[in-house]
């Protein structure tokens, strides 16, 4: 759950949803050969309720894709999923809960759960199976900063180097004097509007971009680049955190332009590979064949977990370092609590962020990756506990929610020693 | 190489290609981080030369799709490919060539060829990998004509009922007393102008319908099924055979309708897993998420191989009957040569059509699936032998070029023993 530097939305969901939201399936959505005209997700409502029950799991079926390829072998996930329905924690308003009705009302897709080297639960929801790929959302920032890190661990990308060094565009726009630390722990000073809803933000401008929107008015559709290098600079670099989607964006661009290979290569060649993912996964593109590196990546469940597993065994799979262990450490403990002020407190009063990873608790060093409408892969090595939960909630922000699953997900940390 | 019920066009390619055409990196298609706007393909021109020599590997990153999973296993592909380059034949022009100047003068991305059980050459060109989903063009319809195979041979399918017991909608429009045969054959009487250039034909109505084509003058996109449902019947049906894509569409419509499930899961579940695919397949999808059947799909090059095995193999994997034989029987003899007029025996003088493939000498019964821009499997149980060639030529039709790839074919069979 991304926080944008605007106020928090108030959210449209209602404080006590029904029961058990509907599937995709009982919404009829995408139901019939065709499906009835209503019933089918456009550029203008695909990511929003109720389609986003069907679309988080079909992105690609209605924007186009780069492939992020599985290697050849495939990083054994060994375990029995536990039974873990009727453990029961406090939720956001101080009322007792268990998993399964916490599961059920906070519109899940998937959870698996990781403790001590062993699955512990692995579930699926509104037709998700093993084999889907699920939108990530802002899981993707984590995704693409972990690889930023292999290449800065090969040398081949200076984090202390100026963003103009490796693209020399940007010295036109807000970009022009920062680092690329500044961009991979979202300090610049560059504007971004990191609005959902207002049809002029800057982030609206990146989805009419990369294609996740209908462009206003017909006309030529902009690149996610166009609008990267329209952006001015609104104060110091280096003096506080704010969540805007651009940074990562600016850090894929400086990658791409290093390494001399489109990100979708970047992540499956130094990452989705080595790690070894158990089916391709992919990004979203956009007119120009860029990666819509700040949002629209796709994976399984299982391939998300086995990346964060990687991140939770300090970059190791099996004795092989793939992201360099002091890249980890520094986002466990390199971020500063003191550029983290509100709105971003509210779920993490002790929180950070580093290198493209929400820090919960500057002090333990658990981490995680966030997406909006509920995703979240949660890395905790002191507790040596991973979980992965990934969900197509009714709005972009719901602070409950966050609260809930963080609160659920400790429960189950605890009940499993 | 499907060749229109209009005459075939006058092909725009030299009669002397140059010796090795580009590819598209040294074209400088989609190279660099952004690729200038004038080396990006567009809605408007991706399936043409230049860009098509990028295109045909990278259809998803232009177009939404949908995935036509892999199984868990991989049918094994045994065999070391053999030097094949010095092999030489005949061209079309009477003069002398070696496979390895065929190869390169006819925009080849790949060549698999297989023989008596044993992979005997697999070459890659313009980039194309291994893991390189290629566009098949219309060898689509030979992968959805086996696939309807296998329903009719589990009963769920009958060939001889009439469409409208499947899709009552269709009483509306050509196919009201058409059955299934008539579409599997293409010999029914609808009208489609298979045109690939002509702005009003109904093949460039399918192409926008599907996704493929910018919209006309902007304005909502119809689907394929909109124009599919527009079409009049325009002589008896079962005259005779005239090649057009949309009889292979209406058969998909009813196949979905008769399962119940959408089309890129009944190849998967019927075709895909159980022959063995090493990776993930996938189809174009228009904006009510139905597969473009009769030209959208795209796989790797040893995927396609595997599905000519197959049919080489009395659609048989390992002994594990996957197409019905009696349905390869009746594809390879079954069709009516009287009914295979010009243009058609232009290329195949003894040829004859039936369930979605190519028959090329029916007393022989070699059978070939053909896509334009030069994608063929050419499959001949007589000579225990199988090929593949994927391309991306100039043109949609270069008859010189499809008589040069069977000459070349025929001379690899022949040193082969």
């Amino acid at each position: 759950m991304p926080q944008g530097s605007t106020p928090v939305p108030e959210h449209r969901a209602p404080e006590h949803p029904s029961p058990r939201p509907r599937t995709a399936r009982e919404l009829g959505i995408m139901q019939g050969f065709p499906p009835p005209p209503e019933k089918r997700p456009t550029l203008s409502d695909w990511d929003l309720p109720p389609f986003n029950r069907w679309s988080f799991q079909n992105v690609r079926s209605l924007i186009p894709s780069v492939e992020v390829r599985r290697g050849e072998d495939c990083w054994d996930l060994p375990g029995e999923p536990l039974d873990l329905s009727e453990i029961r924690f406090l939720d956001h308003a101080g009322a007792e809960r268990t998993v399964a009705r916490w599961l059920a009302q906070s519109y899940t897709d998937g959870l698996l759960v990781w403790h001590r080297g062993r699955l512990a639960g692995e579930l699926y929801f509104n037709d998700m199976t093993p084999a889907s790929a699920h939108l990530a959302q802002s899981v993707s920032k984590s995704v693409v900063g972990a690889t930023a890190g292999i290449l800065v661990g090969r040398g081949l990308l200076d984090p202390d180097a100026p963003f103009v060094d490796y693209v020399p565009e940007m010295t036109a726009c807000g970009y022009a004097d920062a680092t690329l630390r500044h961009a991979l722990d979202m300090v610049s000073g560059v504007r971004f509007t990191e609005d959902y809803n207002a049809p002029d933000s800057d982030m609206t401008r990146i989805d009419v971009a990369s294609g996740w929107r209908p462009v206003p008015n017909g006309g030529p559709r902009p690149t996610i680049r166009d609008v990267l290098l329209s952006l001015p600079k609104e104060r110091p670099h280096g003096e506080r955190f704010a969540y805007r989607s651009i940074e990562t964006d600016a850090v894929a661009w400086a990658m791409e332009r290093a390494a001399g290979r489109p990100l979708a290569e970047l992540v499956s060649e130094l990452l989705w590979q080595p790690m070894g993912a158990e089916r391709d996964a992919y990004f979203t593109v956009d007119g120009a064949g860029t990666a819509l590196a700040d949002g629209g990546f796709n994976a399984t469940l299982r391939d998300y977990a086995r990346f964060g597993r990687l991140m939770l065994e300090g970059g190791r799979r099996d004795g092989r370092q793939i992201v360099p262990a002091e890249w980890i450490e520094a986002t466990r403990f390199g971020g500063d609590p003191a550029q983290f002020g509100p709105p971003y407190d509210l779920v993490s009063p002790k929180g950070a962020y580093r290198h493209q990873w929400w820090v919960h608790d500057a002090g333990r060093g658990d981490i995680m990756a966030r997406g909006v409408f509920g995703q979240m892969i949660y890395v905790d090595p002191e507790g040596d506990f991973m979980a992965v939960k990934l969900s197509s909630w009714p709005d972009f922000l719901i602070p409950a929610f966050s609260i809930d699953t963080l609160a659920a997900l400790a429960a189950i940390r605890r009940e499993l020693g």
